[in-house]
Order: C-alpha cells, then structure tokens, then sequence
C-alpha cells in the first residue's frame, strides 16, 4: 500500500484536511495517508519545515510527502516536485521545500500549466492528484520539466569558531523542551574536553544521557536523537521557566 | 480497500475516536478510516453539516460517511441510512443529513430495531457495526426499511433579488477568512457587470481570484474552490479585523 | 491489514508522532496504524490509562498496542511487552500497563538488552521496532525474557458497603461529563432497591437510560457503556456547573 505523508497549517477544524485526502484517495483509494501535522502555525513555514526535517528520514524510502503550507501566497512562483534522498516532496515553490536539508534536492521540477488551474486552493485541485498518482507508480517529472528557480530560504545556522558554538533554539516541543540547531558532529569536532553550555541565566557543565538523568526541576542538556543539542529542564517546562523561547540564543564555550 | 469517514464532535482526549473505530475494525480490519473532524464545537450541527457537505463530493462515490453530531440527544428519532449522490451516510435522524444538499436523498432507510440497542453510546453500538458492514459490501436497506420521518433543517439560505444578494457568513475558518452562503451560479446569473459587496465597514468593488491577489492587509473576495463567497483579509485575520463572525451579514449590490 | 494502535502525550505539532509511525512503516508499510489519543495531558499516566482500559476490548484480538507515556522517565525500569486478554501492550515498565484491568497480565516480557539502544526517544528507536514486528507475525518473547519487576500502580478503587459506595469521578470528559470509578455490577449487588445518588450539592434518585432523558439543563445518572456510573447535566457542562472536577467524591446511599 503506497505511502503518502500530509503536512499542512490546515488545522482539524474545517474542510480543507480531509478534501485534500478525499481528493488523493479518488485517484487512489489504497493509498495509506500519514499525518505529519496540521497544527503548523498558520503560515509558519519554520515551524512546519522543522517537524518535516525531523521526520521524513524515518519513512521508507519512496515516500510521497505533500506539504501545503502558504500554498496560495505563493501562487506565482508555481508548484513543484522534488527527489532528496529517495524521498518524493510535492509542494509550493516558496522555499519551504529547501529546508528540508543542507544540500539541494537531486532532481527538480515544476509542475507545467497542464496539470495547475485556477483555483483557490491548490493544495487540493493541483498537489492532492499529482501525489496520489506518484504515489501509485509515476514519477514527477510526468507533470512537467525541469526547474531552474528553486527558491531557497535560509535557515538560522549556529556559528562556529574554536571558543565557541552560538546557536538558537529552533523549537519548543510540546514540553516545553528547548531544541536548538547545534549539531552534535560540530561540537564533537570543537570540544578539547571541557565544556560550558549557556542558556538564559543557566550554566551546565556536562552532558547527560537522557531526561531523567537529573533530578526532577534541575536542568539537563543532551545531544537527541536528531544529533542537535537539547536543553530543558526535567519534568518542568524549561521555556517558561528558563524565559527562553523559539530563536533565544545558546552558547556552547569551549574557552574556559 | 473500503473507506470509511467519520465525523464526530467527540474531541481527542477520550476513548470516543478510537472506540468507535475499534468497532468498526472488529467487523473489518481492512477497513480504510478517514478523519473528518473530530473537532467539531460540541452539538454543533450546523459546523459539522457545513464540514461533510464541503468535502463529500471529493471522496470516491461509494464511500461510507459516519456521522455522529448529537447521537445521543436524538435517540427518539432513531438512526437512519441515507444514499445521496452515490454517497452513503449513516447517522441520528436528527436533521444534520439533511444539510449536506439541496435536494432529497435517492434511498433513506430507518434502522430497525434488531439493529438498535438499549445504550448510551450508539455511534459505537449501533452506527459503527452497519457502517463497517456497509463499507464492506452490505446495503443499507439490509438494515432496516423505508424512512417515512426523515427530519429536515433548513440551512440560512442567501436571499437573491435583481438589486442585490443578502448573505450570510457560513463558517469562519482558521485563517479568519470568511465564508458566505452566496453561490457563483446566483451571483452569475443577476450581476449586469457592476457590483459592490459590502460586509462590516468595507465595500469592495471587484472579485480576485486569490487570496494573494491583494496587498497583505488588503480585503480580497472570491468564489472560493466550492463556489461560494469567501472574504478576508491577505495574510490578516478578516474575521478579528473586520469584526465579523458566523451568520454575520454579507451584500452584493448590483443597483447602483 | 496488521493493526496498531498508538496512544501517547506528544500532542500534534511536534515530530514526535509522525516519527515513531514512521519508524513502524518503515519495518511494514502495511500497518494500519490507529491513533488512540496524542492529547493526553504530559505524563499523565492515569488520564492515558482511563482512555485506553475504556477503549482497548473493542479492537481485534491480536491488536497490538504501542503506549508511549513518560517513556523517558522510566528508563531505568525498561520497557516491557504484555499480552492481556489477547491484547498485546508495549510499553515503558512504569505503571501504566498495570492500569488496564485488575488481574495481572498473562504473558509478561522484559526486552532484551539487545533491542534496547541508548536514545532519548525511546518510543521510536526502541518500541516502534518491536510494536511493527509483532504487529507482522513476531511474538513479544522473542524481544526479551519473563519480565519479574512489572511495576504496578493502584488506580483509585470505589469503597462499597451495603450502607453505601463512595467513588470518584475517573474522568471529565469534552462535554463535562463525569464518569466514575462506580461500577454496575457492584451497585446492583448492593442495590435494595431504593437508593440516593448524591455528587456537588445535588441528590438524584434513580438511573436513567442515556443523557436526554432528563430535560436540558437536568442532572442525569446512568451506567454508561462501560458499565460506569457516569452523571452530569443534559446539554450542559456538568463539571462547571456542578463544581466537580477529576477525582471529586461521589456516592451512592442505600440506607435510606
């Protein structure tokens, strides 16, 4: 059964979650339908290509993923379909779909005029048909030709020198964990052996292993299973009680 | 695969969603389960009516809608089976199948007794077991006979002259944009080629054809991809910022 | 179709869900994955438990039930895999499968070393793995050996005499009902026929058959269709309007 994951700032309210799925599964009622989230905050394309970076590595190879976040702002620059590590993302060419790694998507196309029309949600009448239909054996390139204007965002990235990592949170999960784009690979290359990592008024000095490798309330920092450093504080909400929050700074010192 | 959807007002933190799924899995664990909504505002026929009547005709023909909006507080009136547009749907005769068309269902079957029971949850004990069978290649009319009651509502209809449409705001969604019960075939029919719709304090004098066809922060209308008007504000919450709301009232005005 | 189901507290904006599916597809692309709750409140053991006991029985036998709650606080007790009433359970051995009904599980297992990695994502990188593979044909001993620490927590019991019940209300659910730990075979032991029911500052004296029969606005009380005594007011928030809230004391009087 053919795979398709589902990202959108839809929400579960209103028809637009279901119409996008009622849409694919009258191309193909086999299709087996993953919701990555629909919660995204409305337009938060950060937001959304984070949880989208996080995950989609774990699907099987082959997978359709249909992203439509602020699919209709992004009306003039069209609708694309890309391969980035055997993976297949269907979505609007608003940079979203490069955020998703460091390097650029191995093929790329733009969905020619043949397979878009005038509509007011896109998401449903242009991506839902193409991604069940890739999803059932064709390949993207069926719906048009190369892309030559991939458009690219920038996302945050830590700096590094040998004194020091600075780095940002890049998410506060529903726990009020604080994950940050400091990569573990990066730290491992810089660290002598001696360490201080600097959050709000809070110094650690070690890294733990896990959550509960402190006491409850007290404050850990662990590489997760991303391989990017995460802060908080064990059984509390370390945004609130630290007064950190989405892009608050976090430094790693190596100078001590 | 046969699919099934299902729309409730049961939210997502009780055992309503899954045990109502799990009987429908026991009959079928083939089944393909579809979301709707679960999200609906509790007893709100209205909300759910305007959801499934939006996105029913998207799924393939054939396909089984499990509704459960207020099961409970219908019991009197008993469950039904309806076929609508070689679409079928099960649920309380409560007035909310009534709203998903203009016009009447082609087959209306009331469920007999033998297929009801004595309990405080019929949408697990009694509508999930015949949708499972019905999904899996039952009629509905091995369930019961002829409906003789079927209840009707009477959606807030838009009220059209030669001088102008009076609508209404059918449903506002998460992005704040406003829906109206006006029709594109209405609205077609009586604009001479001059128009103003008024809503709140703003008039505007044209229709778009997106939502990002005005500057941020400017009004936009279009008949929106089910045909209906729909307004807002690009990138704002028209809903806050215009002081609008459900039923608020909406005017296209071709006498000026 | 192999079915699973997944019940956890990582709400639905983070990657968590979509990963730990993810990882299950990726050993079977068939599974039919069912979400039991991801709302539940953070680590709240007894919340997850109550939907889960309530739900679990109506699946098919053979089910396999993936629980992902407070996984990374109970490292230390590892995690474990039941089968109970021909329900298999994977889990963390911190309780929670202890809750789901009251005599022990008859097949208890302790994963092994081997299946288990250091990872601060436990219900991904351990439980996925092995909820897939037993959800394909797999047995649960064939991840570990018999498990002899099952950590077992008390859920709250009704006292009975032939004077009185005195319960608590389990859960509130959307609609502010207030479902108890009173149980129907125990009331109608003790039941001569005669009895009060007293909750807040109201009394009722007799059991109704479902929520409307009473007149909105009314306090109704019946044995819902998990045979608990559950009450509250038709067509109104019973928690807020009676100032009950979880774990408030209700009884039943027999000594008139």
């Amino acid at each position: 059964m053919a795979l398709v994951t589902f990202l959108s700032d839809f929400g579960d309210k209103d028809y637009y979650v279901p119409a996008v799925k009622a849409k694919m599964l009258a191309v193909n009622p086999q299709l087996n339908i993953i919701d990555i989230s629909h919660s995204i905050d409305t337009f938060d394309i950060a937001h959304a290509a984070f949880v989208l970076r996080s995950t989609f590595r774990e699907f099987p190879k082959g997978t359709v993923h249909l992203v439509a976040i602020n699919t209709t702002g992004s009306i003039t620059q069209g609708y694309i379909g890309i391969k980035l590590e055997e993976h297949i993302f269907l979505g609007p060419n608003n940079g979203i779909l490069s955020l998703l790694a460091d390097h650029d998507p191995g093929i790329m196309v733009q969905f020619a005029d043949i397979h878009l029309q005038d509509t007011t949600f896109p998401a449903k009448d242009i991506l839902a048909p193409i991604a069940a239909k890739v999803a059932s054996g064709a390949a993207i390139h069926d719906f048009g030709g190369p892309l030559t204007n991939f458009r690219k965002l920038m996302a945050r990235q830590a700096k590094a020198t040998k004194e020091q990592i600075l780095g940002h949170v890049a998410r506060v999960d529903r726990y009020g964990n604080l994950i940050t784009n400091i990569r573990k690979d990066i730290f491992d290359k810089l660290n002598p052996g001696k360490f201080t990592i600097e959050f709000g008024r809070e110094i650690v000095y070690n890294l733990n292993k896990g959550y509960d490798q402190v006491e409850p309330g007290d404050c850990f920092a662990f590489f997760n299973s991303m391989n990017l450093l995460e802060i908080g504080i064990n059984h509390g909400h370390g945004a609130d009680l630290l007064g950190l929050k989405y892009d608050s700074v976090v430094f790693v010192n190596f100078n001590l």
